[in-house]
């Protein structure tokens, strides 16, 4: 299994805000955002992911690129799902992996943020897969981690989900092949959400064709069209002709903030249906980062259809995630040859 | 370490209710129960397990047959002891192993059981070890999961535990050898018991001389004498000339549904003491799934006495669950053969 | 990476209480307090934990010592930061590593400790690293388990935490090479402290020329004299002219019981300023067991100072435990030769 590690040329200016996702080399040290990457980069970590896609298919699907690596994942919010990805890519990488649950143990003892990073850091960690629920969290890290040491944000807030991003352009890729054709619609809840953030940014760099956004008044950010996307507020209408639609989890707790109907009438409005799926094209796909909320956001009878590749999302994740941490740890090996 | 995987030939029946556990060619896939094993595949698990106990036994406890398989334990009913042996079993046939709180995770945001099934498979999963509280939990997976994935019943609800009941048949395997002259006694909660049931269909499989169940009226499942055992309520009268006395773990949750006397009373009547253990034969062997109610089902003075071989069947347990992960796993590396 | 495994002689007596800590042969079998060592034990640990520095310091931080071997993290007490450094010393010794929370499992179905012991026991379990807020819960464990099991000290109440003692004096070693001219002070509740009566034992073990015990009478065993400690209430008494300084950590919930005036107080008259440091030697080093309380104990600017090791203790915990479990299992490695 061999990682391409020829890096593209992207100069790096010091004023640049996600310059700190690159070493002095130019080298990708750290996933905190997709801004910044670029196409080169972008492609870069899909290509690395395509070949390890082999990996996860085959029957040993171990390759020792992170033999003797720390990975260490720092959930200061809770989610199986998502720490289950990485610690399974890490696996896969052979790297070992610590999970710490911070809420429940350093922080109870009053020790700061900054302390239990260090401490990990201190015990030869290599990499830490950051989940946090506060905008930012993964980039203050990153800003005070020891030279070595690599970060992935998991999630921060509603800032970024990186990863998310990368695997969803990654399963349009290996269906669509190239963006600068395509429309893709991504319903639901803009303004809480940190993956809808990263896939309209991923998207863009892509270069595809039309990135919508469709979503009632109250979820949507102000400006929103400045990120790049054409704003629908009616479902049947941004849906027309689109190549791609990705729906976002409803975080159900909005509900109580007043932002929001009732989950009958949000589904009667923004909820994917085989009537209004119709309305795209007819070799669409439908995606969603999961957990799914049937009946919420999305109908069972779409979400198991023919047209839904949600399980080859979380499938391609892995692979995905292997190539990041892979991408991020070449350079070490790099440093050591 | 060779696993045999001649296979034996056991004609399987489209309307055989378990069929199930079987692949189109015949081969061992899941785990769910004991019935339609039939022998020749009870004993063929108890013989690869007999191989495996050199293994446990040596410095090096590790044999490469499931490197770069992920096996994962999804307990949705929280079991360390039994989660414990799945996971060394794993870990020593050099598998990953990923351990899934259900309760505390995916329900928790609303996801259904069989998302996050899917979700797990995507992921690359190889075979779930399934605990639950519901009978016919695993048998549920086993019908929904992909082609390539193999599930353990690791205990479900009041139906089965097969595991536990093949360490218990390959300790007596391993200590009388033939089961047809044996007299083997199961004392206790019969009635709330995946185990008492796993264990008649075993010691049946295996043509057992004569299967007894000791237990007042109330802890009997109607029609008990069914499953081919004969029935003592006095267990003085049942625990006579037995070879082999199996005590079950009393759930004390039971006591509060007047279902029980104190357990005062309950000892007095089913406890096992030494001088109840008297009436057995005098090489009898005393068995208990644990962990052991001391003092209520079963004396300390026997649990730790000379004929006692408790611990053993723990020893005996990570073996067997080596083996039933070897003989499902055969079953992939044969395809890819 | 070879571990020396010529032992040093010193003959056990029966009568010695520590004795248990050594097998028949006179190897170490446990690790559960630093008495009874003796210096060419502490050395013997102390200079194998130096080789293994280089394990962790290179890329591939594994060595295949104990491969196949199982180790077995029993904590009854909760502490991430401890189990994790354990849990990674042993990964990179190639172990497979078992996480046990006892207060959260079997202890809940009234499961005794010796039962949940014997259970891990009949696992096959190699080494068990126990954790447990009752002083004398370690000894009890290594006096109850079988022959080939090893038992390692992780902090058991007001008694002993051995390897953080150890992890310490190497650290000092390190910086400073020879105890013999070493002024060394302990500052803070000496009282409830575990891990400094480690230190004074494993201090006055190496020859240290003086060590310091710096606490007010409240927060000071009674007879603390006869650990071979000079004692001071005024901290800037103390101070003067040591080499170095080991701060304790306060634990806050003593304040509750009047032992103690408040934080700010206690920061006054016991907590470490740059003022106060200026005190000792301009070479003296700073330590601390970790997690710092931060203006309680001690103060930021010391805590991150260029005259704190803080964290080359935390690193240094790492090659130290990897030390002791590499010794303990060298017995069980000769014993197959």
């Amino acid at each position: 299994m061999a990682v391409n590690f020829v890096r593209p040329k992207i100069p790096k200016l010091a004023s640049d805000p996600w310059a700190i996702q690159f070493d002095s080399e130019g080298r990708l040290r750290h996933l905190l955002t997709i801004e910044g990457l670029g196409p080169e980069w972008v492609t870069r970590i899909l290509d690395t992911a395509e070949n390890f896609m082999s990996v996860t298919d085959r029957e040993v699907k171990k390759v020792p690129l992170l033999r003797g690596r720390t990975v260490v994942n720092l959930f200061f919010e809770s989610s199986t799902r998502t720490r289950t990805t990485f610690e399974l890519a890490a696996k896969r990488l052979s790297a070992d992996v610590l999970n710490l649950n911070i809420s429940t143990s350093a922080a109870t003892k009053g020790e700061s943020l900054l302390d239990t990073l260090r401490n990990i850091e201190a015990m030869q960690a290599d990499m830490f897969v950051v989940r946090h629920d506060k905008s930012g969290a993964a980039h203050f890290i990153a800003r005070h981690v020891a030279p070595h040491v690599s970060v992935l944000n998991a999630g921060d807030g509603r800032h970024a989900h990186p990863t998310q991003a990368l695997l969803d352009v990654f399963t349009i890729r290996r269906i669509k092949g190239d963006f600068t054709p395509l429309r893709v619609a991504i319903v639901g809840d803009i303004l809480h959400s940190r993956v809808a953030r990263s896939q309209i940014h991923a998207l863009n760099t892509l270069n595809t064709g039309e990135v919508r956004v469709i979503a009632p008044r109250t979820l949507l950010p102000a400006d929103v069209e400045k990120l790049g996307v054409r704003v629908f507020h009616d479902m049947r209408e941004g849906l027309r002709d689109v190549d791609v639609v990705i729906m976002l989890r409803l975080q159900r707790e909005r509900m109580e903030g007043g932002l929001l109907p009732t989950e009958q009438e949000f589904f009667r409005l923004y909820g994917l249906t085989e009537e209004k799926l119709a309305l795209a094209r007819p070799d669409a796909i439908v995606m969603h980062p999961g957990p799914a909320n049937r009946g919420v956001e999305i109908d069972s009878r779409v979400a198991d259809g023919p047209q839904s590749v949600i399980l080859q999302q979380v499938s391609n994740g892995i692979a995905v995630r292997m190539a990041v941490m892979a991408l991020c740890m070449a350079r070490r090996s790099e440093d050591n040859a």
